[in-house]
């Protein structure tokens, strides 16, 4: 236990300040402080030492230097029970300082206000975190608080223990105090590698808020959280039951996939972060049907994602097939009043749901890669038809839409589609003809009593035999879009012709493990 | 264009001084300087003033308080073109800094030496990193250098300048500074975090070292880069191409799959991280057979991983069939002559690699998803017999075996084996009766000469109904291992005592997405 007999405040956010003043006040506790600090612990009615009479040197450069003096970290850094440094301290005249109660200059508002440069400069904290991380490395003998929300903690250990604090307190504060350096710094980093167009630096250094842990991870015995860049959740939950790290996976796979699709018209059902049936029709009801029809199966306990607000009418049908989640751009009241009733089903509202994120990640063990997010939006420019029987506007359309569908199925994938909806959808595969199978095997399965005049087929990657594409047009494909860059490629156009299928040959690849 | 007038020096890290001087003094420029850099200095035959001297304040605390005073301050924070900057320094008898060296106390190395605590928190540099920050922070008038590695660029700049430097280069000198205090702050930081078991703190950081950036991402679009935590690599490339960004995806998710094979008694066959062959024969050659016989198709232009060292006769065997990266323990010098003869084909040693990580994370937008590693090891006591067919030893053994590879295929996964080798592996489906359907068809695609009198199979998560295991029983599959926890559970061993099935339940699921 160590008494508290000199503080030192310096806070930005002048915050909740009172409570805490209380009671260092009613502890004895000697307060130094500067600037506004000072100015609005006198204002709140409390004695305070100004610091530039404390260490008789004038605070200068608008406030760029005012803590950085030997007195002050003379006081911060000794060790207690080290005589040469209490016989050091002694000769000149300098005096422990026992607390340090500070925040930093908002350099992460400062950025996100998007405010000029020499504001961003303005905004990099020198003084406070130097403070901060002086204390939090004495803290066998120093309290640190470099946040707001530490004050009540720390008002209860000083209450709890008489103006005294434990050694495991002031452990556990240091260890905040530099997870918060740690988070300050990784911010100015990210600044600077952004405005030199640094990508991959040297030392990457990423840092994250929580958001929450979840109840485990990919299975029960493993423990797990979801974190975010500004901490705060993009997608909100209106109703059921709290979301899985599974659930997390799969919707962030679902918003890809609807991402892809023209605006506001668009389902998705998805499953194990996989689409299993995928329709833009024009109608919201019939869109539901047919992404649902694809895969009935697989579909039972998926998610659907609708890019464009839930209205009473597909709630009603939505409501009649087991789901995990249903995520869309906002819900009308009725719907929400309907499908909430459904306690376990998980209602989310993706309306505010915007992403500036240019990188994606992955670790492997001791090792992460980074890579850009394939987020390349096509027009018929990206393509290049290749076969004699040319593809009309609709056909090039209905082929796109295949392939925006394909690209967000794991690879190997194969995407059969009928008009603007999949009847087979093939994934996961190490070979490109398995995949092709279990495409036409699903369409096989869920669509036999129709007629599907008009079969199309995309594929994630190229096709390295003619096998693939035989299979496909033997089932009844009739068009096919696909990356080039096989040596097969001219074997590939020389079937396409032969069978009279529409052949389109796509500049990009699109693997997504 | 800004002159040199006056330097700092303080270096932990006393390396390549010499150039570094010898240039400084040719532009006259004045050094100041402390502790073990001023003697170091001094011996080197150079000019240098006392850092003491220049503050006429002595170090105290055992160099704890030296460079923290406000002359220091003042000299490199204060903004040369602001008058009453300009005012104040000269008020205060305060002279300009315009260089900053510094380099921080090697926290990293005393954690990697896991010296004690004590050691530990004196080597958290708190002088450093402040003098570095308030140089970067200031360098439109202030040149900072961190890192001995910076050396040769600042000698080159200055002598293109005629001591001077350009604002571009300041500004780039002060980006790789806050790189270095984030990346020092960030190992404080997980070094407390790691010491109160905090695993998931409300603010993380996470910090990696530049290994290489690849050709391009998961596509040729893409741009990616691999980091690691020590900034080595943990396999060595023997020969081949670079490795690509899919190589590194497919050569992390082999070496999962061997990992958990026995101790030097192992092969898989990966493609698109998945594998599609795996065998434990301890004939090494047959092995790989059987490895490559489980889905020969697939197998072409994939990964091979030995958990043992490669030799000269397997070597001859591997050679015959198209691979694109040979993993193993080490090779001897006759296997390594003979593949290298392959030139594109890259052989990666990995006896080296030993994994310490405990978590793992996906991106996903702005947000990131993190849990614990599965690295589960299982014993028998993980596992239930519940059907009245009981296994014997060997059968417990085979049915392990089958388990362990099905928890790194993607899920849905069902894997059949037939002694201890896989006959059929369904991977990626968002139906598990799916991926018994795909697991069912490779086994007769590729194995229907043979007679397989015990055919086993593994499911990563339990099966929702009797369908998937009536499946698998049907095409003659006689014993199955499975997670628990379905509600159909009781159909499940009702119908494996019907069909005399073996059944084992595990108490932990293995999705793997």
């Amino acid at each position: 236990m160590i008494k508290i007999q000199k503080a030192l405040v310096s806070v930005s956010n002048k915050e909740n300040l009172k409570p805490l003043l209380n009671n260092l006040s009613k502890y004895k506790v000697e307060i130094i402080s500067s600037g506004g600090t000072y100015k609005k612990i006198r204002k709140l009615g409390f004695k305070c030492i100004q610091l530039s009479e404390f260490t008789n040197t004038p605070e200068i450069l608008n406030g760029r230097v005012k803590t950085l003096h030997p007195k002050i970290y003379g006081g911060i850094l000794n060790k207690r029970q080290n005589k040469r440094h209490h016989k050091e301290i002694k000769k000149n005249n300098y005096e422990n300082i026992d607390l340090i109660i500070a925040n930093f200059y908002p350099f992460e508002d400062a950025i996100s206000k998007k405010t000029n440069h020499n504001n961003i400069l303005e905004n990099i904290d020198i003084g406070g975190p130097t403070m901060v991380r002086a204390a939090a490395k004495n803290y066998n003998d120093v309290v640190v608080i470099c946040n707001p929300n530490q004050y009540e903690r720390f008002i209860n250990e000083i209450k709890t223990n008489k103006g005294s604090t434990s050694l495991s307190f002031r452990e556990k504060l240091a260890e905040e105090a530099f997870m918060e350096t740690a988070y300050y710094e990784s911010k100015i980093s990210e600044y600077f590698n952004k405005k030199t167009s640094n990508i991959f630096p040297q030392k990457k250094i990423f840092s994250y808020k929580l958001i929450t842990q979840t109840r485990y991870g990919e299975n029960p015995h493993q423990k797990a959280a979801i974190y975010s860049k500004n901490g705060y959740q993009d997608i909100i939950q209106l109703s059921g039951k709290n979301l899985s790290y599974n659930n997390y996976n799969d919707l962030y796979s679902a918003l890809n996939v609807t991402d892809f699709l023209p605006n506001n018209r668009g389902i998705a059902i998805i499953k194990h972060a996989n689409p299993c049936g995928v329709s833009i029709n024009q109608n919201k009801i019939k869109s539901f049907k047919e992404a649902l029809e694809s895969d009935p199966i697989s579909a039972f306990g998926g998610i659907v994602s609708c890019n464009f607000k839930m209205n009473i009418n597909l709630a009603k049908e939505i409501k009649k097939i087991y789901f995990e989640i249903i995520m869309a751009k906002g819900f009308d009241k009725k719907s929400i009043n309907l499908l909430k009733k459904k306690k376990n089903l998980r209602l989310i509202d993706v309306s505010k749901f915007k992403s500036d994120n240019k990188f994606n990640f992955i670790s492997r063990y001791n090792s992460i890669l980074i890579q850009n997010e394939d987020n390349k939006n096509f027009s018929k420019k990206d393509f290049k038809v290749v076969s004699k029987r040319k593809p009309n506007n609709e056909t090039f359309n209905k082929l796109i839409f295949a392939f925006n569908v394909c690209r967000n199925v794991k690879s190997n994938a194969i995407v059969i589609t009928n008009d603007y909806k999949t009847v087979g959808i093939g994934s996961g595969q190490p070979s490109r003809l398995d995949s092709c199978q279990i495409a036409i095997n699903k369409m096989k399965m869920f669509q036999n009593s129709k007629k599907n005049s008009e079969l199309f087929a995309a594929s994630d990657a190229f096709f390295p035999f003619v096998d693939g594409i035989e299979k496909l047009v033997q089932s009844g494909v009739s068009a096919v879009i696909q990356p080039s860059g096989s040596k097969n490629d001219k074997e590939i156009i020389k079937f396409a012709n032969l069978t009279k299928t529409i052949l389109v040959f796509s500049k990009t690849r699109h693997f997504n493990h």
